[in-house]
């Protein structure tokens, strides 16, 4: 293998028929392209094609054509159907040889699974003579990465197999360190994830960083609900292996971003909400419960996300109807019929009601109206109230959300984990 | 316009930076391929580019060169950087001219909000003149359709706007009708779903008409967790007015996999189980409640997706420790000790507890243990009891799912439903 190819650019070739018959969603495109900007790889041109030869080659040469790497996704099965490899060595000028190891490795698979393998299998043991081989710990089919001059130009293509649950491992694990070794630049990343502000007022806040910027850059990163900015700088290669610059640029620009925004940086990194407030009251060794509404159960779902959640996370209750709001949770029928349903003083008791029967440090509730139906002029579709109860103390917010019944569910999720959090943090102030 | 285009072949090339940096999914292109394919448009290529009008107008021309339709999405804003429009009509040798109707409306729609529209803002008035406005009541930028001859072929390009909630709607009323006019064959299709049963196993019972189809067809549709089979007729077009053929062979198609499988099909149609679920007790009158273990109030969340859901459902327990089973749902510290939280025993328990306390008809518990840890020998990852309590009688199945913790919990809140619609209309029998 030739180390000689820089990359600089690359682009991703999904293959599949079920992607072109709108049956699966392109999820290995977003995320290997997402890979790729990490890595300060640029990328202009994403393709879709199905098993056709005639068409992979095609997708193939044109993409050559304008990048240094072409990554495919599919392809790789034991069927006739899957011609992804043969086509790329074909491109690549490449010879298929039978690998004995790949082929003791497939042997063994299906006899661990009491099964023999066929003919067809073999065929995912033929790999290229001069590549590399990706091993595939979730699946039969090998990845490989061949690297040759095309027309006058070192390029590259790397196969990886369709299912996200052996892709994504096997690029975390094969393709992207050598990628690594081979990109000009290292690209250092810091994520800043901000909530309680909206994004142009955010933006304003930086507006002169951001028209400044060279390197280290700043820019805002898509974050459903929230807002987010990505923080980079790109160091050469050439200095990887040197001592650190005397001034940490990136870090200069980090406390900067603090220092005007600080108060809604929730998380310095790559966290999700839930995993920040387990993280919290693991250390604290406290436990949570929520009592739910008109999220119905989000909340405590994506609690449940978490492996090892059962640690910190006791229960819910999912309060719909007032019975169950006055039964479960201890709302008094006179908060309910003075305030109603969708109240702070029916938030309040919510949380109190689930801290106190559930027998945990932190109740969070949720209390609102999603839609379509049951708005009023007082409280219109979108109104919610977040509630939480915490060491004695009751703490409430009252929003009213734009959208659909499904984004106001899913951004109402997202506030209580807010309130969670700020709950939590604010008592250690 | 000239209606001498017939629309056999389409491509949709999306368009933006946030999609080729993987910020974005690419949902648009998942719903334009379904689309196109419940139409009969074949589909064999889908590229992403950003907005770079030397990379957009090749895209355009490879697509053109291919297909007898391109569809885009994006690039429709206001900006400098919103070129879709200008280099599809450059490409289709158009003249975007001003369109007083658009403009007006966008003025109103900016006074509505208060605020002045700005020059940017008359961009999107201009509009192809020979071309069909598609009209945009969810956001300021109208949609085209551009038909012309392209080499000696009639061809079109239709520009559809990025955000889903504007392009959906869009392609529904506007873009949908004219393809149907142009397309050669109407397409009839029906969607069998089916449960209980392994999709090999399916496909083997239905081989020889697998085999055997010409029209209409039988093919497996992906589907998660769940075995779904699109049977579709193609009808040419010239017969649409017609009176229906004699012997309807969808009908006998449908009813000929019903003979087979009929024990497995659990809807004839797209709904969703949930829905299906809230259907069935709708028209009964009846109420259901849920006790989530390892699902963690994920059957609970997909319930309240459906818009009044309240009429039905009246809340849920997620009972993730033993104390919340024993207080909130009365299961016996008992079948704890003896049979274990992961157990027929207490799946039933948990059924009847929440049936009980929280007032409904139909109690649905789920109890496993969805990993990476908690496994045992006899209980691996993947054990799961599902439970239901329904007119005094009790229903338990046990299952071992495959997968990661996000598949085992995501499987069996499908497996609760089953057992919902399973208990209810087992009892109609």
């Amino acid at each position: 293998m030739k180390q000689d190819i820089i990359i600089e650019s690359a682009e991703i070739i999904a293959i599949g028929t079920e992607l072109l018959i709108g049956q699966t969603l392109n999820t290995n495109a977003y995320y290997l392209a997402n890979q790729l900007t990490l890595l300060g790889i640029s990328s202009y041109n994403q393709t879709v094609v199905g098993d056709n030869p005639v068409r992979l080659e095609q997708a193939l040469r044109n993409a050559l054509n304008r990048a240094d790497l072409v990554i495919t996704s599919g392809g790789l099965g034991p069927t006739a159907d899957d011609i992804s490899l043969s086509i790329a060595a074909k491109v690549a000028e490449q010879e298929l040889v039978l690998n004995q190891q790949i082929k003791d490795e497939i042997t063994a698979y299906f006899k661990k699974l009491n099964r023999q393998a066929c003919a067809n299998n073999w065929k995912q043991a033929m790999l290229p003579k001069d590549g590399v081989v990706l091993e595939n710990h979730n699946g039969t089919a090998p990845g490989a990465i061949m690297a040759f001059d095309y027309a006058g130009r070192m390029k590259a293509i790397a196969c990886l197999p369709g299912p996200p649950d052996e892709l994504i491992p096997m690029f975390e694990n094969s393709l992207k360190p050598w990628l690594e070794e081979r990109v000009a630049y290292i690209f250092k990343n810091r994520f800043l994830h901000l909530i309680g502000i909206g994004e142009s007022t955010a933006e304003m806040r930086l507006r002169d960083l951001i028209d400044k910027q060279s390197n280290p850059t700043i820019a805002p990163y898509a974050s459903p609900g929230e807002v987010c900015f990505r923080l980079t700088q790109r160091i050469p290669k050439s200095k990887g292996s040197e001592p650190a610059d005397k001034e940490d640029l990136l870090q200069n620009l980090v406390d900067e971003v603090y220092a005007r925004l600080g108060e809604f940086i929730y998380e310095d990194g790559n966290r999700s909400f839930p995993q920040i407030v387990f993280d919290l009251l693991s250390e604290r060794g406290e436990t949570i419960a929520f009592a739910e509404s008109c999220t119905a159960g989000l909340a405590s779902a994506h609690f449940g996300d978490i492996p090892g959640a059962s640690a910190v996370f006791k229960g819910s209750v999912i309060s719909y109807s007032n019975d169950v709001k006055q039964q479960q949770l201890d709302v008094s029928p006179k908060i309910l019929a003075e305030h109603g349903a969708v109240s702070a003083e029916c938030a309040i008791a919510m949380a109190q009601g689930v801290a106190k029967n559930l027998q945990v440090d932190l109740g969070v509730s949720i209390t609102g109206i999603a839609g379509p139906d049951g708005g009023t002029k007082d409280k219109p579709v979108g109104t919610v109230f977040v509630a939480a109860h915490y060491q004695g103390k009751d703490f409430v917010e009252q929003y009213r959300f734009n959208g659909n019944r499904n984004r106001i569910r899913n951004v109402a999720t997202l506030r209580a984990y807010y309130m969670a959090w700020k709950t939590m943090t604010e008592q250690e102030k």
